[in-house]
């Protein structure tokens, strides 16, 4: 995790204490495709080619690394050679809680997540104690969320940001870059739920979505609809479930 | 505050009930201005007047409810007929960590904020108290952002969102609206600060900024440029001060 050395002033009841702590890294960062600039995104300054390509993907303006052709870094500047599944006209500046790029609708025309894929509420709760003992970022800085995917078993990959869709989109870039199909994977959240995060994992076409926090309504009529299993609250032994439940077996074992 | 009620399934160590649970609502609100659909947020559906107006001063688009003649609200959408301070041209689709807008280097154009105000480190904790009492919303679903504006005393407004930046907006935008100075009051928010956070508040002119979470670097950066007090970790008897901190005053007896 990035972070910067700031010096605070802690106060501890009537205590004052100077003293140096970490606090999350944020830059600017701009995605340029086929030399013309797609957007600006307040990031934390790690892994920029994952974050672009992650990003394109789940905005759904390549279908894969197939697409890509290249991408460069030039500090807090990422340029991508891409074939786009569409002409990318931005005309209108949209502007949401999280990014919200008014996909919502769109994602209706997504289509269903169609997965035999299984995991049981033990191995959940395995995953999450896992996710975040990985949470360095956090634990340091307070101030980034992290993401994570998974095979059921272990977590594959884990990032963090500032922004908890630049940390989805971390994650989903760094496995398409791998060229790692992400059908039958579980997407890790440390984030509330909005439908912009259902939406990426049904781009993805990840069936399963567990987030440490809570879903919006919005998120679970989507999940619902697109065949998402959502799974909230997943903290130590406890978990809520919010859409397709037919996904989460009873635990094997005592926990 | 805005909530849904969904049946669930909830896992507590090898126990399950099916339950019926509170979630936060989120729809896509479209505001539009002069007839030019201007964004799409993904918001809670409550305040859309304030919501709307808030977000337009904060973007930088009016000076002050003077420039708002009128405005309607139709359902999911908010129609604004107003002087713009300037041509609002969309040109390039700005998409963040939670709407970036890419303001962060218009900020360093912001000037700075003067005030004499002050506040007390006995205060503060007062006032997180009221703060955390009023976060209904939050309780209820787990999944919302509460923001506040206070003068010191106590808390003038109060609004939860589903977004942290839609409830800094709609506690600006109601204040606007009641034509109530900005300028020596105090933001209190629950979530993340980052750069935009410290953005709006410099726009307001808002000298002190209160969060019971985390800055990120360049909020404190901008923070200590722009001459605005920044106060996290709020939360009990504890707070961590990041910049000019001139303004906070050893506590008045004792908590």
């Amino acid at each position: 995790m990035s972070s910067s050395e700031v010096t605070i002033l802690r106060i501890w009841n009537t205590q004052r204490e100077k003293r140096v702590d970490l606090v999350a890294k944020e830059a600017p960062i701009s995605i340029k495709v086929n030399g013309k600039k797609v957007a600006t995104l307040l990031a934390t300054p790690t892994d920029l080619g994952e974050l672009a390509c992650g990003f394109l993907y789940s905005l759904g303006l390549v279908k894969g690394m197939d697409d890509i052709s290249s991408f460069s870094e030039t500090g807090s500047e990422i340029e991508i050679t891409a074939e786009l599944t569409k002409e990318f006209e931005p005309d209108e500046q949209v502007l949401t809680s999280g990014c919200g790029k008014g996909v919502i609708i769109l994602s209706y025309l997504l289509g269903k997540i169609d997965s035999d894929l299984v995991i049981s509420t033990e191995a959940i709760t395995l995953l999450m104690d896992e996710f975040q003992l990985k949470s360095v970022g956090y634990k340091t800085t307070g101030g980034v969320h992290s993401a994570g995917i998974s095979d059921g078993k272990r977590i594959l990959v884990f990032k963090e940001d500032i922004g908890r869709h630049n940390a989805i989109d971390k994650a989903i870039g760094n496995l398409l870059l791998k060229r790692v199909s992400l059908k039958d994977k579980i997407l890790l959240t440390s984030g509330r739920v909005t439908s912009e995060v259902v939406t990426k994992a049904v781009r993805a076409g990840i069936p399963i979505l567990i987030s440490r926090s809570s879903p919006t309504d919005m998120a679970i009529t989507l999940s619902e609809y697109s065949g998402v299993t959502l799974i909230g609250f997943a903290r130590k032994k406890r978990m809520n479930l919010y859409a397709h439940i037919e996904r989460v077996l009873e635990g094997i074992g005592n926990w």
